[in-house]
């Protein structure tokens, strides 16, 4: 399969392939695929970047914010940078192609931009953007945030659970938290991220590109109820005041209103209860105390908005049902919806059709680092499918088609953006 | 209050609460009110129930199965034995009147049996059974299983956390594990406990005495359903296979068949939820696995009967609505109810109404050691009541009132009983 995309892409798979299993093989042994943000592997993990960066040509440094960036210089000294990338860190038991696909597409690019003798007006960068996934310090996406200038005091501060604050941890890793204004970007016309899907989308409809429209806006609500805790023997049904009785029916309704707001939303919404705890949690007590937390995703504030005024109603009135007490309703975290640039939308969808790509336009229900990146510049990305959508296992998989596709629309797109961006012209 | 209750019940109020809190008191001091099965403070808290038994005349010993027993003899040598007790171990961070109200009253009963100066025809024993509560062992009831014949090798082969196995722990005790035989009682014509009721209803009634009809049976239900894990973000609501949700669906289902079934059987019905997870257990993953444990008891086995057959079919359309797997349907456990001798039970109620005390049948839904003794002799027992029904919490209360009143009743039925058994007679 390899041989037929070599024949028509203007990538190479083979090598692109090639370094992507590589560097999956820094892991821990006994726990593939885990490079986590700050340890030793991951340390390896970079230095084997920095010299196919470096290999490809590019002007490799660690910006103040922890980045590694690896530059080919413009030939135009007015025109802005594109920028490509995304993270090589991964979760603990992640899988190979998280993140890291991203990266060393970018690389792809840049080695087939540089193979092909004609220079760029624009320069081109490959970030490999630190600690995308979420660390032992509370944060993620530190080295996305420092591009655009969102890391504050209060987030240096945080430590991990052996004690180190994360101003250590970046200077360890060769950033510079006294001088992350200088990492942040106001250079650049466009950056685009690469990632696989890690939903199954694609690979259930057989396209091999999604152009992603917008990051969903995530808002965790915690939800907890407070009975009074009885044994279960001798406690007579019409006395409880059974905790667990208003979340399990929250659960439920979650489940039924989300069903109908994707229906109304063209699948543009989800909701999730991940955490559903019942306490003292024994075969033989009537639980006191309960909580769930939920995790709801849209591309649209306002289903996200109707979707916890109607779950706020609810859960108040299951509790009340059910003789419970709903003790708090709290925001956890309410990230807004990222939409992404039209323009670069288009390019890539232009760059997918000319080389005879099928694709779709699609949501990310995930985060990314480019939902940092479009505060300081147009973003956009390309989804390639992978298998079943699974993610964050070390069943996580990618064919090398698929990525050389994707690598391929970020190649066809840089040249055309380098065709059609004016020097200092932003497109947003 | 005290005096008031003195001036008409054959026992000494005063005395009897003194013993109860003296007794409450060896607990730990850090974790109060516990004193664990063998324990050191255990064998401190038997140290001084002894030293009451010869106190109050009793001829005292450790039987082979671990149980304290102080003997008063009768008159005639043919007449069978009349035992009272309960048990003077607790949970951990326990109360202080599970368990040791019984023994406590049974001794006040002995002693106001010796002051009275006629001697009984019939033998009067109190029982202090060892280990009613679960034990670091994974065993309950450990002294009234003994008496009946209900320890086999494998129970005596169990081990603590620590390593000790049960034998050795009952040889520590002063038991004989290797002469279990000799513990079995085929002597007794009767065995009443007096017990808190641990549950609402004398008090919410304002009623003294409780005759409790029967110990309910229990049936622990594990069900265990199998999805898929999904990134919640990635993951469009029609393919996910939420295990959480037949799990959510079904708690709520449990409480509506249990209200119904309660409301059908007089109350006679509980059935809990107090186990609840779901996996992994992240806010942003959709649960794979899901598990619950139902508790159901009531006095009717085919009540119980009804509703696991009809949990089995709602918690497997559930599970197929949802595109769920149903993993597995297990009975983790499964006592069949016991109920109480008519005889006593209306020996027990003529004594309350001599008494001039208010009373109500009632059904037990926790065990106790009756449930065993039931086995070997007619046996019965006397609820009381407790404040706001809280048991196994430090916030556990009964009032002096309330339990002087349950030994007097204890002793009014064991002086009617000693008239009207005929030696060798059985009440079944």
């Amino acid at each position: 399969m390899t041989d037929r995309t070599d024949l028509r892409l203007p990538v190479n798979a083979e090598r692109l392939w090639s370094d992507l299993m590589a560097l999956a093989e820094i892991t821990e042994p006994g726990r593939p695929y885990t490079r986590r943000a700050f340890s030793p592997l991951f340390a390896e993990g970079r230095r084997f970047l920095a010299e196919r960066f470096q290999a490809a040509g590019l002007t490799t440094r660690v910006d103040a914010a922890g980045n590694l960036i690896g530059r080919l210089q413009g030939t135009d000294p007015l025109a802005r940078t594109i920028a490509l990338g995304s993270h090589s860190d991964t979760v603990p038991g992640g899988g190979r192609f998280d993140g890291i696909a991203g990266v060393v597409a970018a690389v792809e690019v840049a080695r087939a931009l540089h193979d092909r003798g004609i220079p760029l007006r624009h320069s081109v960068e490959v970030i490999d953007c630190l600690a995308e996934e979420p660390t032992d310090f509370g944060l993620s996406c530190i080295g996305s945030r420092g591009l655009c200038g969102a890391i504050d005091a209060g987030m240096l501060g945080m430590t991990d659970p052996a004690g180190e604050r994360l101003d250590a941890a970046l200077q360890r890793v060769g950033g510079d938290p006294g001088r992350l204004d200088e990492a942040v970007r106001t250079d650049l016309c466009a950056f685009l991220e690469l990632h696989i899907e890690q939903g199954p989308v694609l690979e259930a409809s057989d396209i091999q590109i999604g152009v992603v429209t917008s990051i969903a806006g995530i808002r965790r609500l915690e939800i907890v109820f407070q009975g009074e805790p009885a044994h279960a023997g001798t406690a007579p049904m019409h006395l409880r005041r059974d905790a667990a009785l208003p979340a399990a029916a929250t659960v439920v309704e979650v489940r039924r209103l989300a069903d109908a707001l994707a229906a109304e939303a063209l699948g543009s919404f989800v909701a999730t209860v991940g955490i559903i705890q019942a306490e003292p949690g024994g075969s033989n007590v009537v639980p006191g105390r309960a909580r769930i937390v939920i995790d709801a995703r849209s591309s649209h504030a306002s289903l996200i908005e109707m979707f916890t005024r109607q779950i706020d109603e609810f859960s108040l009135a299951s509790a009340a049902a059910f003789r419970v007490k709903r003790a708090s309703f709290t925001t956890l975290s309410d990230a807004a919806p990222t939409l992404f640039a039209d323009p670069l939308q288009h390019a890539l969808s232009e760059a997918a059709r000319d080389l005879g790509l099928s694709q779709t336009r699609i949501a990310s229900g995930a985060g990314h680092d480019a939902g940092f990146l479009a505060r300081v510049c147009p973003s956009a990305m390309v989804f390639v499918p992978c298998r079943r959508g699974m993610s964050h296992t070390p069943d996580e998989w990618a064919d090398s088609d698929a990525i050389a596709a994707g690598a391929a629309v970020l190649y066809a797109a840089a040249l055309q953006l380098d065709k059609a961006v004016p020097p200092k012209d932003v497109i947003m």
